[in-house]
Formats: structure tokens, C-alpha cells, sequence
């Protein structure tokens, strides 16, 4: 088998999935069970594998200096899937039900206030400046959803302010996590510079290849049901570019702007758009942002953990596209 | 005008005051709003109070030292008012409309995040100690948050898990502002244990006699409708009492276990409440931890810091009571 975006890193990720662990141990055995099942339902990792790769293609030697910081960063990010789900009363994560339909709302907010502590006291051991990093990092993310929220259901939402909300949700989160871990490494400018451009287009090119499979991916291959983000009136690339596309923008529109929607409304969206070419031009996007943080990497001394970034670039966008 | 419990620190008081109005300036004006309006609804500053009076009080002299700190705990306590609110569905906080009845739920739950992260980033700038110190406290917030759920509407609830419930969200978040601000003012290790002691104690006595009010208290006084408690099914102590009295208890556990419950049911749970001498024993209760809080500033030199810990143990029982 060839080389995977995370086959250099295997032994990285497992103590950072034993850190995250030992994390979430409290004295409410529910409490750490809900912790649990959200790190379970929580997917490759690619956030902490990208953390360790920066800090190991900048020159970092000992990756236990970035272990905690990587966990601290899928740590947070837990506690921020968890309140999304909550948010947009999603029912199922990567195939499983969602914290708060399992074990209700409140103890799922609590639970995610719980991840975010164990977050910060892992970063908290750090210097002021990784410190900052992160707190502008949770900002930006609360920034994106806060944008997102405001534009929900609303049929004239310009690519301009989708492109700010990934930004804010996804990217500036995977760039702090690039940033911190070249700067732990002892990474100069120039690396720290290379490694979070990387990482700010590779977490756009994710959250839209992400937005894509909303449209052409299935329950069985993506764990969530499609069709969600026009469920929920979340204004994404391919729903955007179809409520501008000649033929059927119009009823997209209505559909997405619908307060309630049917099964076949949202049915009907999904066919509409997929009978144009707005999900070949949204990949076009997601292999330019893809481009963009490789070629990023041109400076940075060749590595394995380099090669994989590279690999993971290509990744984001070909999984199941 | 005698001294009252904040008359020696009311220019650090306003300290804490603008740097809590920096820290949540954002990019997106609502969400700074949502914060701005916890904040004001915020009440009399009491955390960052005994923080800042620990610290004076254990000979600290450079009070900027401590207000970064006590500012840290009050925006993560703002941040689980704002959370608490929505887990509870309350209506009014300090007589306004509640961040989520009045922004959403999506808003209030990314709002108080974004109070945490903000509360996260002052403290970050202190040592390890430091950071652990606060993280414990949510923990134990959240671990006491957990409990209190699981006991909701049971009524056999025993004292002994309403004391775990208060001293995990309320008491040990208060022990810790007053470790850390005796710690942050190079207190030694019997004068940190004093303020420990005594922050725990005044939590204990203040979440009684807040829990008093809810039985005795008036819209006009608290801000809160009196009854939420039994209305939610919060087993608080004078609820817990009364349903262990021999003639109201049975009709009071009654309603109390009751899921769906109508104002006549609170109305009446409240005047058999009012009938006993319970109110009167959470008193006792109320006063007794008080004055294990003034007990444990024996030792510590006179000042008019510890003067004023003194006064605020007497106000916390006995404001509106």
C-alpha cells in the first residue's frame, strides 16, 4: 500500500487519541461517556495531523512537544461539533445520533463546555503566543458561525460571505493549528508563514469539498443524511452558485428559503442542482484552494511529513468526490 | 454611609468592568451585544470581588496583578449564566430578557463560547497553576451542572447530592478565585488555604440563600419569578426539606416530580413551602457556612480587605432574606 496523508504520523495520532482520553476522564461517569461519543463520531483527525505535520515538516524533533497542542486543538474542536449539532438539531454525525438527541440538550452543552476547558487547559501549559493563537482561532469560529446563522435561509447570500464563513468556521482553526505547530517546532518566519497559508486553503478547500458532498454524497458513504444544508437554509457554495444558475435558480431559491421544508422539497433541490454544473465548478474551487496551500509548501524542505501534507492536500478534495 | 462589601475595591471593580468590555469586542456587533447584555445583567461583581479582596487581603499590592484574573472568572461565569439559561429555559435574568429568549438559541450557545474562550485568554497569560485552577473550577461546574440534571424532578433527592450540586457550580468556582488571588499575591500556603476556605464556604451559604429567594423572594427583589426552581424541578434545600416534611411533604413532592406543572401547581407548592419553618432552617444552614467563612480569616491580618470579606459573608446570607 502506498503512503497515506497519515501514515507517517500513525504513532502521533494514537497518543494524541490517548491524551484526549485521559482528557475527558471526570467524576460524572455520563459526562465522560457524552465526551466519548462526540471523540468517537469524530472522524480522521486530519486537525491534529495537520498540527504534528507542521511541526515535524518544520524541523521539530520531538513530536511530544506538539501532542498536546494538536489534542488541544481536536479537543476544541469536539466541543465545537458538539454545539453546532445542537444548533442546527442535527440528528446524525458520521452515522451515529448526535450527542444532544442521545443524551439531551443541556448535558450536551455541558459536555461541550467541558471539551473546550480540557482544550484550554492542555494549550494552557503554553507560552502566550500559542495561547492567543487558539483564543483567535475559537473567535474566528464563533465569527463564522455567527455570519452563517445570520444568513440562514437567505436566498441572496453572495459567495463573498460564504467565503467568510468557512473562512471563520473551518480555516482560520486548521491555519492556528499549522501556525502553532511550526512555531513549537522553532520554525522561523518564513515556515510559520508557509505552514499556516497551507493550512488556511486547505481548510477552505475541506469545508467546500465538505459542502459538495452535501449534494452528491450519500448517507452510507458520509454518515449524514444529504440534502442537510438546504434542510437547514445554510447558504453553501453549491447551494449559492445553483440559486444563481439561469434554469433553476429560482425554485432553489424558493425551496431554501422555505421556513418549513418536506422531504420532497429538499429532495427536489438536490436533484435541481445536481442536474447543473455548479458541482463540477465547486470542485474546480476546492482543487484551486487545494493547489494554493501546496504550493505554499514550495520553500519547505522536503520530508516525509512535507509528502504528506501534499498528499493530505489532494485528499480533502478526492475523498468520495 | 458604613463600609459595605465592595466599598475598598470599587476602582478595581471598574477595572474588571472595562476589561471585560474589551474583551468582548468582536468583528460581528451582535454577538458583542449578546455578550455586552449577560454582562449587564451580570450582578454585583461578587467573583471577581473575592478575588480581587483574596489578593489585597493575603498583602498583594499591585492590584493590576489580580484583575486579569478576577476578569477570567467572571466572563467564564457569564458564560455558564448563558448556557445555564438556556439548559433551563429561564425567561429573566435580573428582571431582562434572558440572551437566548431574546437572540436565539444558536447565538446564546455560540455567545457564551465565546465568553469562555475570552475568560480563557486573560487567565492563559498566568502560569500552569494558574490555568489548572480555573480549569478545575469548570470542571467541577460542569460535573455539578451534571448532577443537578440527573436529580431533576426526583423526589427523594438527599441533602448530601444538593450540597455535591452547589459546591461543584457554584461554591468551587468561588474557592478558586480566592486561591488564585491569594496565590497571584504571593500568599503562603496558610493564607492561601484561608481564602480557599473561605471562598468555598461563601459559596455554599450564597447558593442557599439564593435558593431561599426562590421560595420567599418577589419579582421586584430578584429579578427572577419566584418558584423557577420548583417549576424546573430543582432539587434546591428548602424544596428538598419540604418535601421531607410530615404534613406538606407528600403534596409538595407531588408537584415537585410532576413534568408538566401549572402556575397553580408552583403557586401552591410555594404557600406549603412558606407554611413550615423550612425557610427558617435553610437560614440556619445559610448563616452557618457564613460563619465558616469569617472562621477561616482568623488568622489573617487585619485590613480593610479582610474587613470587607467579612462584611460580604454577612451580606450574602442575609441581603433580601
Amino acid at each position: 500500500m502506498g503512503q497515506t496523508w497519515d501514515s507517517a504520523i500513525k504513532e502521533q495520532l494514537l497518543r494524541v487519541d490517548e491524551l484526549m482520553n485521559d482528557s475527558i476522564a471526570s467524576g460524572q461517569p455520563e459526562l465522560t461517556e457524552i465526551c466519548g461519543h462526540i471523540l468517537a463520531s469524530g472522524g480522521k483527525r486530519m486537525r491534529p495531523g495537520i498540527c504534528i505535520l507542521a511541526f515535524m515538516a518544520s524541523g521539530g524533533e520531538d513530536p511530544e512537544k506538539v501532542i498536546k497542542m494538536a489534542t488541544a486543538f481536536e479537543l476544541i474542536h469536539s466541543a465545537t461539533l458538539i454545539h453546532d449539532d445542537i444548533n442546527d438539531d442535527s440528528e446524525l454525525r458520521r452515522g451515529t445520533l448526535t450527542a444532544h438527541r442521545k443524551y439531551t440538550v443541556p448535558k450536551a452543552i455541558i459536555a461541550g463546555d467541558y471539551l473546550f476547558v480540557q482544550g484550554f487547559r492542555l494549550g494552557g501549559s503554553m507560552d502566550e503566543t500559542v495561547i492567543n493563537s487558539i483564543a483567535d482561532a475559537c473567535n474566528a469560529m464563533a465569527e463564522g458561525e455567527f455570519i452563517q446563522s445570520d444568513h440562514e435561509r437567505k436566498a441572496g447570500t453572495p459567495i463573498e460571505v460564504y467565503r467568510r464563513i468557512i473562512e471563520g468556521k473551518t480555516a482560520r482553526p486548521i491555519e492556528a493549528g499549522a501556525r502553532v505547530g511550526s512555531y513549537l517546532a522553532g520554525g522561523d518566519s518564513f515556515m510559520i508563514e508557509a505552514m499556516g497559508g497551507y493550512g488556511l486553503n486547505i481548510g477552505l478547500a475541506f469545508q467546500i469539498a465538505d459542502d459538495i458532498l452535501d449534494v452528491v454524497g450519500d448517507l452510507s458513504a458520509t454518515g449524514k443524511i444529504p440534502g442537510i444544508d438546504i434542510y437547514e437554509g445554510k447558504p453553501t457554495l453549491p447551494i449559492i452558485m445553483a440559486m444563481e444558475d439561469e434554469k433553476v435558480g429560482s425554485r432553489v431559491s424558493e425551496i431554501f428559503a422555505k421556513k418549513v421544508k418536506t422531504d420532497s422539497d429538499v429532495q427536489e433541490a438536490l436533484e435541481l442542482i445536481r442536474s447543473t454544473d455548479v458541482v463540477e465548478r465547486c470542485k474546480t474551487f476546492a482543487r484551486e484552494y487545494a493547489q494554493e496551500a501546496k504550493d505554499f509548501l514550495e520553500g519547505v524542505p522536503d520530508s516525509e511529513y512535507r509528502d504528506s501534507l501534499l498528499i493530505l492536500a489532494d485528499y480533502v478534495v478526492e475523498r468520495n468526490l
